[in-house]
């Protein structure tokens, strides 16, 4: 029994450094035994941290059912990384073990012939369960769904029902069955307390909630996960074109879902296309490529900046102070445009503001930049008078950072949701995004307060 | 049945223009009609685009049961907004029906007084399920755990299990229950299906597994989000200091817990402190306050530009042509730094890279910032050639500008993991604060590099 008073990352860290010590000293049994005490999730967590080595020393003798354990807790790229090291036969016992649906995703990270090669050397049954699931696209319903499902027949008896889940014995719990007819449609859900509330002699099709709601199979994981989110589904069903029971999706793949679609959209506002892979596994090349395209584009987009300065040469000229103030006043104006852009992206994705609410949001921000430009721009022009500008320049300054905070909060709020309307990931608005476009505006806001209140 | 092809928000948002324009048409009934017919996720969602005075039409005569569906799956802040506009009787008719975790979060964001008053309305049942809830801070396990669950005795036999379950009728479907002591004291779990697999007259502590992970009731909310998450749990016991069993938290809590994580996570990365309740429920002055210290933060270190520009007042007045590419080079050395915190902070909070990974990452970053500076540094060389510029001029910024990107990247990836060094959140280091950064140290390198190459 574990009531954690330290956090459980800290414990696995210190079993971390106890296996890895033990297995430098050749130790390898011992640290299997202490590995093969703990949970799965605790297991793997400590194994990716060991270099590949140390992982194969520490697989050789392992149980094929504790290494099915580990790769099913990895990540899809790690679990593949590690099987390809592994003799075929090895392999195959292994994947005999796990679940189908991590089974597949393995599969399918190996070449093709790889794959082929050891679903011939699996069971016939797990060849079969194993099978379909490479049909589907990773990102889809069907590829993270399980083939490991029981679907009761709507004529069945409660009794018989839960003789049927009883004899099934599948890995996991599970809480909701799903009913079909004799051709295998979706007809409805029942849970396992319903089934043993019923009346014996109840027919299936009595207790069940009709109002099931499903997925196709082709369906995108991440409309998965918000529909299992929002409507707080532990077990979503998945149905082909002719509403046919195919699989099941269950709540732990729809968190791993949830959590890469929340790195893809903080990677975009920091202003870079989201990586495939986990860091450290994607090679640095592959980084450079998903990041240099940003760079270009607001590169490009920055340029303007140059133009905007030809443009008021004369003006710094004359008065080469002014040109003192520049990185702070766009710096300033970047930074508003990104808080602003990083509170509305993230109202949007959980869905706290949509297009409808553009006004308000826009009034909002409006309302918010006012106040922070005044404030902002009493502090600069302080700043500006103490470093010994005249007040003219301080005045410049001030006047010009009220003017160029409003200005980002403005277009802050309204891009992102513009980019709903456009049906473009608002993410796209990222902060990068926000600071180039405030430099070239900022820039001229400033040079033009300038040769207004400088006369020049 | 629902297999949705247009995705559930289209449908909902279609359901809901057609309740709006009842409304306005003040046919009340049938909007409540449409309404009533939709699974509670819906009807929240609706209800909350909608203003309050047609909130407030439509809960005329509903019934209780309805609007305590509605108000619970509301953000707490927005529930207890509608609450406080119900008369106190029928609010204690609506808390009544309410899961008592949820009627507690609604009470604890009234007045105390208030809060008090409704609690002597309520029901004696409800009231001693609900006022424990209220002891504990929201963002604690106390705080979003449910007292509504079943413990077993551990010498119970698993028929008498069964049926105490069954007739225990829980307004929700359980799948674990957790097992006890005569005093209280967890000692295991036991799932619904190894209950219904186990001989009718077997012990309840035969059967359960002895190792349950459980927390304290003072634990954070986000570490039990994360025990949650890694162990794939979906129920969680909850205990007080002496290991006595007080309540359970449940997954669908926990999805809003994640949620709410990665807002704050967003809102950092923006460089703003994160907003404690929903977007447009905040006001402007709030909002204000949230991102007025940071502001002013980044404005100092900003202001070190200024001193730099001053350092390198002699080479700006000899070469005014210097000063139109500082935006462009700062800019993009910003955002080289801004894309590389987001991938190593993203990295830090789902487990791919930990304090120990910081030279790996660091060699992966300074690789990837040589690469991107080289193509960004050769474009800039060639652009700056384009526009005019002397070779001599061209080369100093395609070099300053490879090594503020190398230099970018660099930090970039060391702050962030120094701030997990110093047990600091790594949000923190968010993008602003990286181009702040950025800014005056890339300017040193800027005129640095002039004046070695034009023999300034």
């Amino acid at each position: 029994m574990t009531t954690s008073q330290t956090t459980f990352e800290e414990r696995v860290d210190r079993l971390y450094r106890r296996i890895h010590t033990l297995l430098e000293r050749g130790e390898t049994r011992k640290a299997q035994t202490i590995l093969q005490a703990l949970l799965p999730a605790d297991q793997a967590e400590i194994f990716s941290e060991l270099d590949d080595d140390e992982q194969l020393q520490l697989l050789q003798g392992l149980a094929p059912e504790t290494i099915a354990d580990i790769l099913e807790h990895l990540e899809d790229e790690e679990a593949a990384e590690i099987a390809q090291r592994l003799p075929p036969e090895r392999l195959a016992d292994i994947l005999d073990e796990m679940d189908p649906d991590e089974a597949a995703d393995i599969l399918g990270d190996l070449e093709p012939q790889e794959a082929d090669h050891l679903l011939d050397l699996l069971s016939d049954e797990v060849e079969a369960e194993i099978r379909p699931l490479l049909l589907h696209p990773d990102e889809t319903a069907g590829g993270i769904m399980t083939s490991e499902y029981l679907a009761l027949g709507q004529h069945m008896w409660a009794e018989k029902a839960l003789k049927a889940i009883r004899e099934w014995s599948p890995d996991h719990d599970y809480l909701y069955y799903f009913v079909v007819d004799k051709d295998g449609h979706l007809l409805g859900v029942v849970s396992l307390l319903q089934l043993i509330k019923a009346e014996p002699k109840t027919e299936v099709k009595d207790i069940m909630d009709p109002n099931v709601i499903s997925v196709r199979v082709d369906a995108d994981q991440e409309a998965c996960a918000k529909l299992m989110a929002h409507y707080d589904l532990t077990a979503l069903p998945v149905v082909d074109e002719e509403n046919r029971l195919v699989g099941v999706i269950t709540i732990d793949d729809i968190i791993d879902v949830l959590e890469e679609e929340v790195t893809e959209d903080i990677q975009r506002f920091g202003g870079s296309e989201p990586l495939d892979k986990p860091y450290l596994l994607t090679s640095p090349l592959e980084v450079f490529r998903k990041r240099i395209g940003w760079l270009l584009l607001l590169f490009v987009t920055e340029m303007f900046t140059g133009t905007v300065l030809r443009h008021f040469e004369g003006v710094l000229a004359q008065v080469v102070a002014l040109s003192f103030y520049i990185p702070l006043l766009i710096g300033t104006g970047g930074n508003a445009g990104s808080q602003t852009t990083s509170t509305i992206i993230r109202a949007v994705a959980v869905g706290d503001l949509d297009v409808d609410d553009a006004w308000r949001a826009f009034r909002h921000e409006i309302t918010v930049g006012v106040l922070l430009g005044l404030g902002m721009g009493i502090v600069a022009f302080l700043r500006a008078l103490s470093w010994g500008s005249s007040v003219d320049i301080a005045l410049t300054v001030g006047i010009a950072i009220w003017a160029i905070v409003t200005w980002a909060n403005s277009i802050g709020s309204l891009l992102p949701l513009l980019a709903v309307k456009l049906k473009i990931d608002p993410a796209l608005v990222s902060g990068p995004l926000m600071s180039t476009l405030v430099d070239a505006t900022g820039l001229f806001i400033y040079l033009s307060v300038a040769k207004f209140i400088l006369h020049l």
